[in-house]
């Protein structure tokens, strides 16, 4: 199915969705947080046909998400390291994962954990908020048309 | 090409991805928050085909997304209204909604935006912070295994 494109729509979640692609592009940020960097790292981790995630890091590197860098040890490969703009995607990878725990488990927990480095201590909650800092629960909350020039 | 269930992975993201399947999803979920509720409303928003939203849905009602009611207006078709859990979804979207803003847009604003409804104001930034509240940077968060019993 072809897919129609929703890089210039005026909604910002349609136009991430577009420029995420799909899932995989999720996972290989998720791969890369935790610290791949070479294209075996990937590869090993995420059991993607070679083409396939030839592919996707290409892409990724043409959105800015990734960029190349000659391997630190030297050798022919370079390496992939997020770009600013891909590790602030974090965040999205924070809201689903706080999502997945909270609705996706049942007993168990998530093997991992996201954890302040400097501290080793988990995180909190991340939380919908008024312009001044108040919490708001999801239902508060709607979509309004911006007016032009505000 | 055969897709890997990710459905028991212990990573919650993976099983949040395996759960949402596509964008779609989200897409669908992005117009029940503005108000859709008929199968003709999500057709004519989306412009997506009628059996693939028709697949999309009953599996969305599956996973315990939407639940169906009748018509408040009586009339023979049900109404797919967002439970709890699909309510929850706001956060992801908040997440890429506000991840796009900050990336995808050059000098043009998004159309739309989200508000408190209460007041009417734009809602605060979504924050990654400490256990006590810091705000921490995206660079200031690793992911770590989760010490059983703890």
């Amino acid at each position: 199915m072809k897919r129609t494109s929703l890089s210039g729509a005026p909604c910002p979640i349609a136009r991430s969705l577009d420029e995420l692609g799909d899932w995989w592009t999720l996972l290989i940020v998720r791969e890369a947080l935790r610290g791949a960097r070479r294209f075996s790292d990937f590869q090993k981790k995420l059991g993607l046909a070679r083409n396939i995630l030839s592919a996707r890091l290409k892409q990724m590197v043409a959105n800015g998400l990734f960029e190349q860098r000659p391997a630190i040890e030297g050798g022919a490969r370079a390496e992939y390291h997020l770009t600013d703009k891909g590790m602030r995607l974090r965040l999205v990878m924070a809201a689903l994962r706080q999502w997945g725990e909270d609705n996706l488990f049942e007993g168990e927990q998530s093997s991992t954990v996201l954890v302040e480095t400097a501290t080793g201590r988990p995180i909190g909650r991340l939380q919908l908020t008024s312009e001044d800092g108040r919490p708001l629960r999801v239902d508060e909350v709607s979509i309004a048309s911006r007016i032009p020039g505000e």
